[in-house]
Parts: structure tokens; C-alpha cells; sequence
């Protein structure tokens, strides 16, 4: 495929004017073709009013057919992947065997809210019926459903160039719910964007569904990306990136004349707790299964492992196995140079800290831009004195923290912010006594995971790939699993409305054949 | 009952310092006893610590248990409802009859959430189990449910001193989702708020429940409600009021270290559309309809119709009854001094608008803080042309705008920002015709009437009182109705958690005997 280096606007491409930059290869720093184009502000424009006049009709598509245009656009990406496995490692480091596999993820996450839309109960359909004769006022008939907001603007992610970002979790549900959506590519990965946007273009095309669905946008800076957080058509934003870059859009989005919801999942350090009698048990297949969360995918996930929070009369249980594992490992290939150097930013500030010992480091390869595993030490007393320690280093670093008392454990976790996921091992009976922790966890986080380390999101009904501030904007909501389509959804009740005027799924008749709850 | 004039501090009375007035009878502008004081800081504060360590209990109280503080609750209110019949008309003006009819639908809300609690499914119970034999990956089990915010603040609102106040329904659903509560009382009927505070009050301890589940806090300037809302413990805000009071929250919790929900709902006109067949078939009933919707309540209710779009050629079947009826009608006492002028000004602005045209108003009785019920016209290319005409006036006022062609009718509500409700008349074929006007309706609404008056609001399971942004802060929600409940809770999910640590709504043997999705 011959990649053309402009933006998708509806069933055409944009020419846009400035430069958005070349893709570069994190490995070597070298920049490869095509050049990118960022959209200029009439080809913003002129998105958004495609994605306005979609919306007018996209709204009312029937679950079977929103349904229909998921699988197109995973049977689309799916026919681009030997596309995606030529161009994708090239441009963030990332190794063939994960293109694929993201791949995978991101078509099964297309196909499930497929399957979704086609059930169609999702919509929480609600019928009170009129009680003419009630006293002492007659009843109205009052019906009620989940409706699609509006156009949404989608951030990709640095870290995810499929699953979190052109046909990612977000642009997934929010057209599963009936909203247009408008992708601002990521930088890092461009070509990825381009191959991946065209397959949703054509995917448009072929259900015959109107173009303003979707778009890809491109920018350099912060131009096109403002231009669509404030653009009054836009009703709802996702994103997936910093803290800095989150917290800007949450601030842009909430000083509008008309305020509008941001999803955005910003920064988690994700702490882990391992209790004394299961380190004791087996520490050393906990030092492996730590190990691996840790570097996984260059520990470059939002829920890499940042904490662990070990008693400290297990703790060399922990970390003897640890740090001959770490010491004996080598560095990946961050996805860019902005993400390694602020990783080595963050290695020195924890090198340099005082109440920081470096326990072990892996062995740095040639290539540029290496991640070197690396694991700190410290206590609890010395954690909490410091204050400094809850920032998130993104990359395959994290901090030991050993504590002496519950009470030192209830203090560290209360010196956190809110995460994705808190973590804890233990057996069975050290698990009973820590009722106090669990809600501890549950004040923290999204996920509470038992035994298990939080790296790996499950894609299914149940997950919840959110939590409080700042991990993301608003922890009320999911960016993984199906319920992350209610993002993008508002009730709308329908009072004494005359049954062919009614949304099917309000219909006397139930076409849809939905569950519905009745009185 | 003699009332005391204090904030409500858990299971005690503050003392306050600095005064919150005394709450003034709006027919006479005489004040009355007792002087209230606000809470002061330091009260606040134990309000908040009782709040937070309330929490750390009640999120865990069962389903059964908070029906029992609901009703309860629901109880006391009943007992006290000669003090309310003796103490609100004297606060607010508003006549007995409502005070007793507002009694039963702020208790029959309670008694809906109690049921709600009580049967337990409204939590989402979400079960994917494990599944270990998967390839290439085993899968964990997972399980997810709702679970409550933490402390909320809410703010009474003026014109609903009992179902939309202390023990209204954001008090109802947060505290049915698990969430403390601390209310801050309305100045304009603090007496009201007293007597309902002391209710509530009296549950907790009947129920044996933690003091701090519940405070109401007494202020007279913005000191004490901004210290609610900026505190770290508060983590959600209902408010019911102007728009100048909304916003003003939704931009202090946006600006917090750590930003929080705010469901503020502000401010609505409700635009009422008459097709011309149904204006020509029935136009007497109809002039009837909206004279009863306008003076309902004095007009102070939040979906008062403020704006009636109606076909030229038909205008004259509605507007001739109309102006009778309007010309024949008494003025109605207003909740208080700052609402009457407000009124005052509105109407001012309305009859010196170089194109609007006073139609019809009402005698003017000699009491204080009068509102007299007026009808204003004008026509959509003036409405249009002037762009100043969508502010809500708050009280029995509308504005009739004639329009000649449905362009000019989509026109006429592109103009108009979200809206709480939009009603439409018209016969079945003329319904039928006007597929293009329910989109408009929908994007501008949370409720869509058809061939009714938006005033009346059901609070059943289908009831959306929200809509899209100024109408409310945040158009994915409800103020009424059991869906509110979701103001105040998000997901949490549970990774490989032992059974005996789940809470009893995913516990394999499902003791609560919910609903649950299972995979």
C-alpha cells in the first residue's frame, strides 16, 4: 500500500498545508516516507460538518446495520494486516508478533460491540405505561432509552496504535452507539493511522453509510486537536495519553460555552501489595510473574506495575529473585524519543532521590531509544516522608516500598492518587484479615486484582478500564469492555408519543426484540 | 416544633457564628423567627470527617437496610407534617395544598428508592468467569457491579422546598446508592429545611446508622457552599437553581486539584410547538392547557413553558382564548423577594423588546412579590433577527412565536440551547409528517411531550429530568426518577477476587438474589 500522508475528510482525502512530520523509526532515528500533512482548519471544518449531517442519519441506524459496519471494518483491518505488520514496527518499535496480536484485539473488540449493537438491549429501554385512571392525576406513558450523544472527537494513543486509537475502544463504542467519529492520528504512528482509516473509509463505502461517519485528522501541534475539542458540534471527547496532555483537554472542554464530557485515561502508577505469608510461600514465582508484568511490552501499558508495596520482613523473598532476573535483562525499544527521554528523566529522578536505592538494572542494547528495566527500593517511612515518589515513570520501572504495619500500608496507599488497577497477593487467610485494604483498593482504583498482576485487559462485559482522578478524567466510566458504550449515550424520554413516532426498541410490538423493564 | 436555627452536624447541632438571616414571608417582606447562623468553618469540616468515616461503613450497608433508612426517613417527614403545613407557606407562599402535595411525592421518592435498594439489580452485576483452558491466554474471572461515589454535597433549591431539598430526590438517590450526604439549606426556607433536616437526623439514629451520614449546613453567602465543593472528601455535587449559580460550581469542582461531577440543573424555557390542524381542531383546550402549564405553581416550576411556537395561519385559534384567559388571571405570591425582581426585570425586557408585542396580562393583587401571569408574541424572523429572546424568565410568562414554514420552525429551534423538555402538538397525520422536528426536539431535550404541557414531571423508572447543556450540567444524567441513582456511583470491577471478599451481589450463590448478567 502507498501511503499518501494526508487526512481522511469523509469519502475523500485532504491536502492540508503544514507539515505534520515524517514518522521516524525509534530505533534508529531515521525518518522514512511519506511526509505528513496536518488537515488545515477548513478541512477541521468541513469534517465536523460531515460528521453533523452524518449524524442527522447515523443516529437512527438499526443495531443489525451499525452491527454490519464493525465487522466491516474489522474484516478491513484484517485484509490490511500485512500492511500494518510492514509499517507498524518500523514506526514505533513494537515487534511483528504484537501487531498481530493487537490486531487481533482491536478486530474482537470491533466485532463485540457487533454483537452488541445487533442484541440491541444495551439501550435500556424503559416503559411506564398510562394510567388513565389513576388518582389523583391520570398517569402519562412515559418510555425511555439510551441515545448517542453526538459527534465525537477521538485521540489516539501513543502506546496502542490499534486498540486505543484509529478503530480503538473509543471510535469502537462510540460508533457502536451511533455517534460520527473524527480520530486525531498520533504522531508516533502515522501510517499506522492512514492504513487503518482507510480501511474504516472504505468500510463506510461498502455499508453504503453516510461519509461523514468518519474521519482521520492529522496535526503537528496543538492546533488541530484544539480546533476540535472547541468546536461546537463536537459533544464528547476520548483520549488516552499524559497527565499534561489529558488535564489540557478536560480544561479546554470544561471552559466552553456548552461543556462537554472528556474520557480521558491520563497516568496510573497501578500498586501492587504482596502480604508476607504468600511471599514467604512462593516468592520466587511472584518475583517472575512481577518481572514479566513489569516489562511488558517494554512496560509501556497503562497498567504496568509503578508500586509494590511489600512487608518488609518478606521482602528479600521478593526481591533476591527480582534482581537477578532484572540484572540479567536487556532493553526494548521505546515507541518514540519523547517517551525514552522522559523515561530517562524519570530513572534519574528516582537515581538521584535521596530515599531511593537502585536495587537492579538491566543491560542497555545498542539501538536508540532503549527502555533499560530497572527497579528501585525504598520504605515506607521514607515514601511517605518524601512525597515526591507517586509520579508515574512510564516505562519498565518500579518502586519497592517495604512497610512494617498495616497501618504504615493503609498510609501509603492514602498518599495515592486514584489508578487503573491496585493489586494484591496473599493467601487465602492473610486475604481474609484485609477487609480494611480492599476498601483501600476500591477508593483507589477501577480494577481490584487478587493474586494477579494488573498488566493484561480482559476485553469482555465485566472490565472496567477506568478509575478516580487522575488516572482518567472520570471515574465513572470504562475505556475496555462493553460498558465503555455508555460513554458516549444519554436517556431521552419519550412522553405519550404515538407509537410509529416511537424509536423501535419503544415500540408496543418490540421489534427489535430487546429486554426491555416494563410496569 | 421550635426551631433552633443551627446547622445540622451529624447526630449534633452547630453553634455558627455569623448569620444567615431569618427567613422573610414573601406576601408581607416581614421576617420571622428563629435567626439562622451559618455553620462555620470549623463545622464544615466535622461535617466532611463524619461524612467520610460514615462512608467507610455505609457503602457497605445492605440494600435491605437502606430501604429501612429511606423509609424511615420517608416516616419522620409524614410525622412532621403539620410543622411543615405551619412553617412553609409562611416561608415561601406557596399554599398548603402543595406543601402537602409536595410532602407526598418527596416521600413517595423515597419509598421508590427504598424499593429500588430493597431488590437490589439496579447495581449492574456483571459476571464473566474464568475460563482457564483458553488459548493462547487462560482468562481470569472477572466481575464488576456500581459502586457509590462517596460523599455528596447538595444544594436546595428555592422552588421545591421538600421534593428537590433537603430530602429531595438527590438526597434520595445518593443516599440509596451509598453516598453520605451533606445538604446545603436554601435561605429562602430554612425553617422547611430545619424541620426535614431533623427527620432525616432522627432516621439515622432510629437505623443505628453512622452519624455523618447525613448533615445540613446553614449559610448565607457562598463561603460555606464553595467550601463543600472544593473539599478534597466531597466527590459529587447536586444543585438545582439559576444558571449563574450552576455554572459557577461546575467551574469550582472543574478547577479542583482533583475534579468532580457536578449535576447542577440551571436553567429551561421548554419550547412548545401547535402544528396549524390541531390549533384549528381544538385550539380552545389548547389556550387551556398552557394557561394551566404557564400558571402552575406560580409559574416557578423549571419546565414552565416559556416559548410556544405556532404556526401563523393557526396563531389566532390558540392566542384569542389565550389573552383571555391570561387578561382574567390574579397574580400568585413569588418564593421570594430576589425571584420577584428577577421576574420583574424579565418582564421589563420582554415589554420594552422593540419586536416583541405584551399580548395579554394578568391583575396584580396587593400583596408583596407578585408575579403576574403575561403572554408576550413575536415572529420567528424577529425572534431570529433579534438573538436575545432565548433567556429563561423565570415565572408565569411566555412568549408566543408565530412562525410560516418548517425551515423557519428548525430555524427557530437551532437558535435555542439544551432545554430540560420539548412538547409538540399536532394531529396523528401531522405528527406523522414531522419526522425532521423530533430530531430537532431530541437534540435539544431530555424529555420529548407529545400533545402535553412539560409541567408535571412522573418520577417513575423511564423519567429523564435532564437535558442537553445549559438546561442541566451534564445531559447524561437525571435528577428524577430511579435512573438518578447512577448520578452517584461508578463501576468497579473484581479480578480473580476469593468469593468470600466479593460484595454479596457477585458472590456465586447470589445471596441478594439480583439480577445479573452472566457469561
Amino acid at each position: 500500500m502507498t501511503l499518501q500522508g494526508t487526512s481522511i475528510i469523509g469519502a475523500l482525502r485532504g491536502q492540508g498545508s503544514e507539515s505534520a512530520g515524517q514518522s521516524i523509526n525509534p530505533t534508529t532515528n531515521e525518518t522514512f516516507e511519506p511526509s505528513y500533512t496536518a488537515a488545515t482548519s477548513e478541512e477541521v471544518e468541513q469534517a465536523v460538518r460531515l460528521a453533523a449531517e452524518a449524524f442527522n442519519t447515523y443516529r437512527d441506524t438499526s443495531g443489525a446495520k451499525k452491527a454490519e459496519f464493525l465487522r466491516a471494518i474489522a474484516g478491513n483491518i484484517e485484509a490490511s494486516i500485512e500492511d500494518l505488520v510492514a509499517r507498524m514496527p518500523l514506526e514505533t518499535g513494537l515487534p511483528e508478533m504484537r501487531v498481530r496480536g493487537e490486531a487481533g484485539r482491536t478486530c474482537g473488540q470491533l466485532r463485540m460491540f457487533a454483537t452488541l449493537c445487533e442484541e440491541g438491549s444495551w439501550v435500556d429501554a424503559r416503559i411506564d405505561r398510562a394510567q388513565p385512571d389513576r388518582q389523583p392525576l391520570p398517569k402519562v406513558d412515559t418510555r425511555s432509552m439510551l441515545r448517542p450523544l453526538g459527534p465525537v472527537a477521538v485521540f489516539a494513543a501513543s502506546n496502542f496504535p490499534l486498540a486505543f486509537s484509529t478503530a480503538g475502544g473509543d471510535t469502537a463504542s462510540a460508533l457502536a452507539s451511533g455517534c460520527p467519529v473524527i480520530v486525531k492520528a498520533h504522531s508516533s504512528h502515522s501510517g499506522t493511522a492512514e492504513i487503518v482509516g482507510l480501511a474504516i473509509q472504505q468500510a463506510v463505502a461498502d455499508c453504503g453509510l453516510p461519509e461523514g461517519v468518519f474521519s482521520l485528522v492529522y496535526g503537528g501541534g496543538r492546533t488541530v486537536g484544539q480546533a476540535l475539542v472547541k468546536h461546537p458540534v463536537i459533544k464528547a471527547v476520548g483520549f488516552t495519553g499524559s497527565y499534561g496532555g489529558g488535564r489540557a483537554l478536560m480544561d479546554l472542554a470544561a471552559a466552553r460555552p456548552e461543556p462537554i464530557p472528556v474520557y480521558a485515561e491520563m497516568s496510573a502508577i497501578n500498586p501492587v501489595v504482596i502480604l508476607p505469608e504468600v511471599a514467604a510461600e512462593k516468592g520466587e514465582a511472584l518475583a517472575e510473574g512481577l518481572f514479566g508484568s513489569l516489562t511488558l511490552g517494554g512496560g509501556q501499558f497503562c497498567t504496568n506495575p509503578g508500586l509494590v508495596f511489600i512487608h518488609a520482613d518478606a521482602a528479600s523473598q521478593i526481591t533476591g529473585k527480582l534482581t537477578e532476573l532484572v540484572n540479567g535483562s536487556s532493553s526494548a525499544a521505546m515507541l518514540n524519543a519523547g517517551i525514552c527521554q522522559a523515561y530517562g528523566s524519570g530513572l534519574d529522578g528516582l537515581k538521584n532521590h535521596a530515599s531511593v536505592q537502585t536495587l537492579a538494572e538491566g543491560k542497555c542494547g545498542d539501538a536508540q531509544n532503549q527502555a533499560v528495566p530497572t527497579v528501585f527500593q525504598t520504605t515506607a517511612t521514607d515514601f511517605l516522608a518524601a512525597g515526591d515518589l507517586t509520579e508515574e515513570v512510564f516505562g519498565p520501572a518500579t518502586l519497592i516500598v517495604t512497610y512494617t504495619s498495616d497501618d504504615e500500608l493503609s498510609a501509603l496507599f492514602a498518599s495515592l492518587g486514584g489508578q487503573l488497577t491496585a493489586s494484591v497477593h496473599g493467601t487465602g487467610s492473610e486475604l481474609a484479615q484485609q477487609g480494611g485494604l480492599a476498601k483501600l483498593m476500591e477508593d483507589r482504583a477501577g480494577r481490584l486484582v487478587y493474586n494477579g498482576f494488573p498488566t493484561g485487559v480482559e476485553v469482555c462485559a465485566s472490565m472496567v478500564h477506568g478509575g478516580p482522578f487522575p488516572a482518567t478524567s472520570d471515574g465513572r466510566s470504562t475505556s475496555v469492555g462493553t460498558m465503555a458504550i455508555y460513554r458516549f449515550t444519554r436517556a431521552v424520554c419519550y412522553q405519550d408519543c404515538p407509537d410509529a413516532l416511537l424509536p423501535d426498541e419503544l415500540k408496543d410490538s418490540n421489534p427489535a426484540g430487546i429486554q426491555r423493564s416494563e410496569v
